[in-house]
Parts: C-alpha cells; sequence; structure tokens
C-alpha cells in the first residue's frame, strides 16, 4: 500500500456534527504540491487497481461513490481522472440529470436504486438523490412538478428526507453495499474562473450553460442546502467528505484517497479454493505442463499432418 | 359506495401486536355464504374500477398490494378474480419467482424496488421481499447462495431484515405510495386436498410440483416465520391483514374489500381544471358542436366527392 499523504479525518465529517462549510476552505492543499499530489494520485491509483480486482473477485460487496458538488466543481474530471485505471467491467458511472417522466412516476430513490452498482463492482453517482435536498431545496418550486401527492410535500419534507435516505444508505450497508459519499467544494470566485475559461475555450465551451451562471444568484442558498444535508446525513454507514476542490489535482487525489480508503477497510478476500478441490486443481496442472511439452516435441508430426493434408483437394 | 360485508378489523394486524396466527381459523367467512360472496364480490369490483380511475387520473398516488401465502392458498386466483375488473393500464402484477444471477448480485430489495408502481397505478406482488423472511428463514442454506458479505448475514439477521423492510415501506408511503400486505392463511389439510385435486386434474397438473409437497414437512417452521414476520411489519403506514383462504370465495371478497378501502382512505380526487382554462373548454366545446353540426350537412358533399372520384381508374 502506498503512503496516505491527504489527511482524511480533516475532511471527513464526524457523524452528528455540523459539517461546517463555511469555515472549510477550497482551496486547501494539505501542504501538498502539484507535482507531489499528481506522483500521488498514480500511487492510489495502482492501490485502487489492486484492491478493486479483490472486490470484484470475491464479489460479495460493492462500492458507491457518490459524487455531489456546484456546477464546474470538478466532478467530471475526478471520475475521468480517478476512476481510468480501474477495470471498466466492475465499474458503473451513472450521472444524473432532470429526471425523465417515468422516472418522476416514482419515488425519487427509485431511479438511483436501479444504478446501484452489482456485488464485485465500484459504483459511481455522478450527481444523486441528494440533488432532492439540494437543487430542489434552493428552488421548491421543482417540487410542484414532481407529481408527489399533497401530504407527501410540504412541512418537514427535508428532514423526512434526511431520513429517508440515511434508512436507505443503512440498508445498502447492511446488505453489503460500502456508501461514501464526497461533496467537491469550490469557491465562488474559482466556479466563475471556471465558467469563463469554459466560454474562452472552444473545447469546452459546449460545456457552458447559461442556467448555471443564473444559478450563481442562489449561492448562499446552495450553501445552506449543502450545510444541511451534508450535516445530516454523514453516518457511520455512509460517511460524507467535503474534498476542497479549487485544485482539481488536490480534488483528485483526495477523491482516489477517500476510494482506497474506503475499499481497504472492508475485510476483502480472494475467493478460497475448497480443500477438497485442490487434489483436481493438481491434475488440472500436471496436465497444463504435459500439453505443453507435447506441442514442443509435436512439430514434425503438425509438418506431416500438413504434408499429408496436402494431398486433399 | 357498496356496503362492507368483511368485517377487516377482524382481519387487520394492529400494529405492535401479534398476528396471532395459530388461533386465527382459516375457514372463517365472517357469516357470509358462497353466493353472497359472489353477488358482494362484484359491487366491490364495481367500486374497484370507479377508485381506480381516479387514482389513474390523479397520477400523484399508487398503491401496492404484497399478496403472500403458502403454496396453494389461492394468491393467483385472487388476483385473477379481484384485478380483473381494473383497467391493465393502471395495474401491473409481479410475480417473484427465485431470484437471478443479476438479482442476486444486489440487495434483495432491488428487483422489487424496480417493479414499484407507476403514480396512478396499482401494482400486486405476487410473493415479494417478504420470501426474505420466509422462505430464506425456514431453508436458512438458501442465505448461503445470495452472495451476501458474511457480517450481512448471522446473528440477527431477520431482525435487521424486518427492520429495513419497515424502513423501506415507509419511504414508499411517505413518497405516495400506499403499501397494504395481505397473507392468505390456508390450513394443513386444505393445502393437502388442493394438491390431490392438482394432480387429479389434467387442467391444473401443470401447476403440480413435488418440492411444494415436501415443503410440507417444514409446516410449522412457516408458520413461525409468518407470524413473526407478519408481527413485526404491520405498521400504521404498511399494515397487514390476515386473510382466511380455506374459502376461495371469502378471501376474493376479503382482499377485493381491502383494495376498495386501501383506495378510499386515500384523499383521491379528480385534476382540478385551473380556472384561467374554462374560456379555451368552452371555445373548444363550440368549435366540436359547429363540426358536429357541419358534418352532418356534409353528408351530399361526400357523396359528391366520391362521385368524383369515380373518374380516377
Amino acid at each position: 500500500m502506498a503512503k496516505r499523504p491527504v489527511d482524511l479525518d480533516r475532511l471527513w465529517v464526524r457523524p452528528g456534527t455540523k459539517a461546517g462549510l463555511s469555515s472549510r476552505d477550497p482551496a486547501d492543499t494539505h501542504g501538498i504540491n502539484r507535482s507531489g499530489a499528481e506522483k500521488a494520485l498514480e500511487r492510489q491509483i495502482e492501490d485502487l487497481v489492486r484492491l478493486q480486482h479483490v472486490l470484484y473477485a470475491e464479489r460479495r460487496r460493492s462500492v458507491l461513490l457518490v459524487l455531489q458538488g456546484l456546477d464546474a466543481a470538478g466532478k467530471d474530471s475526478v471520475i475521468k481522472h480517478v476512476m481510468r485505471g480501474l477495470n471498466p467491467q466492475g465499474t458503473h458511472v451513472t450521472a444524473f440529470g432532470k429526471p425523465s417522466g417515468e422516472e418522476l412516476d416514482h419515488d425519487y430513490l427509485w431511479r438511483c436504486v436501479r444504478a446501484l452498482p452489482r456485488r464485485g463492482s465500484v459504483g459511481v453517482f455522478n450527481r444523486s438523490y441528494y440533488e432532492e435536498v439540494l437543487v430542489v431545496r434552493v428552488h421548491p418550486e421543482i417540487l410542484a412538478d414532481e407529481g408527489l401527492p399533497p401530504e407527501a410535500g410540504g412541512d418537514g419534507i427535508w428532514d423526512r428526507r434526511f431520513e429517508q435516505m440515511r434508512s436507505f444508505e443503512r440498508h445498502l450497508a447492511e446488505n453489503g453495499t460500502a456508501v461514501v459519499k464526497v461533496h467537491l467544494q469550490i469557491s465562488r470566485e474559482k466556479q466563475r474562473e471556471r465558467f469563463l475559461a469554459r466560454l474562452n475555450d472552444p473545447a469546452k465551451v459546449w460545456k457552458f450553460r447559461l442556467e448555471d451562471v443564473r444559478e450563481r444568484a442562489f449561492w448562499d442558498d446552495y450553501q445552506h442546502a449543502y450545510e444541511e444535508a451534508v450535516s445530516a446525513t454523514s453516518t457511520d454507514y455512509a460517511p460524507w467528505y467535503v474534498v476542497p476542490a479549487d485544485h482539481k489535482w488536490f480534488a483528485r487525489l483526495a477523491v482516489a484517497q477517500i476510494l482506497v480508503e474506503t475499499l481497504d477497510a472492508l475485510p476483502l478476500a480472494y475467493p478460497q479454493v475448497p480443500e477438497d478441490e485442490l487434489p483436481r486443481l493438481e491434475q488440472a496442472r500436471v496436465e497444463l505442463e504435459a500439453e505443453e511439452r507435447y506441442s514442443t516435441g509435436a512439430s514434425s508430426a503438425a509438418s506431416r499432418m500438413t504434408s499429408s493434408s496436402s494431398k486433399l483437394p
């Protein structure tokens, strides 16, 4: 295992405490510089690949990474750079946008349940059911379009949803899915810079959406919604980490390390071969080795066959 | 609304109390006879159809009927006779058998979540996630094949699953799905009769499976598992009813009435047309009525067109 350069305890939101977003520095780098972080990321990814292989072989548990953050916080970039080393067959990324009609015709967890990772896999939610207590809380008029019966909305809805999310995540944890949640925290100024960069770069301008800029008017409301949601739903079985994301290279390293430590905390093990299978495996080894000797010594036999078959038309 | 001949209070398992299965009579008919029950069923179905129409039009809530019972308890028969009057576009029945590989690769609720009814619909689960605390409890060796990590099985698993189910159903209820659960209770002797009837009837023998008879050896274990599950999970938001099922005609009537009362307890209402839409609706009425007068007076024009087109080859 590689060293763990980021102090995850500082990013972790201890269950039962406030997230304290306003007193966290989105530009923090834990004293690491860019080139150090990039080298360290490579080593974390090596660990991640090794751990994922055991997860996949064991096929009993799964890992769910919930990734939240404001526009331009770097969610896509983290996914690209952290997950790239993983075996895609055991990795499942789902981005959640505006819900479809069929999705709105079900409770808000429904579409996320459908996208849960299989045993042996790492699932990533790029945005998630948490939007239901973030964007929907900032713009409560969205609720009116969710088709809820009146009694399901109204007073206490955010607390009820927090409780529903905690119960849901407890169920997942108790049934073999390790849930870990990351809030990529950027500063208002850094978001402005990144939006401008999108506008000025032909390779990035496709990502620019005018409504993202309009959302900046609700900056404080979003901070409040994140503070409430993260504080209420960081639990022993599904912890939140607030990752400073003004420096993308730091955010990538931190998320990679969070995944490594999440996997490393699981009692993962390659499946055991049953004792009574061992003689048959030994026999298979003998047969395979014999076959290799045969085929080495069989080149003249093979050429004899070729010459005899040359009689055929 | 038709009269409610079955005393549902007697079938209801009051939250926090024991189901008391052993002191319930599976042959009870609440003083109703067969022909009375069959007539009453027709009237319940009429109510059900009317209520389903509002549910469908409103499209905010859904109803989930969970149907459990031992083999030959009459689950299929209840579904066929009670649901037949409903609009199939707003009805969704899902039978849960042995889980597939993909299903086992997720938590046990996953496949049931995928089958949840849309807003405006009535969903029926023919067997359900409750099998996870029934057949799996009677045959705990099944757990070993569920791919769970060791810590997810073991001590306390049934109590944990009860809690997971209560949380799940609370989430559904709070988000617009009314959950109601029925245990069709038959006597051991009645099950024997029905198995024999299957063996002796060419139209029914396809339903006979030898392993169903073998399960009779575990009769008491199933009674215990049902007693525990029903007692632990009958809640205000997702009640259990124990329906005497030795007489199929009584079970059908009781389930129909349970559905009617569940729907009737919802504050269902046809969607309101907004005030400012009314003038446009009035205009549409005027246009449509004018069109009718036109088309009545246009029969001679239509015959002129026919005669002119007769010039074409």
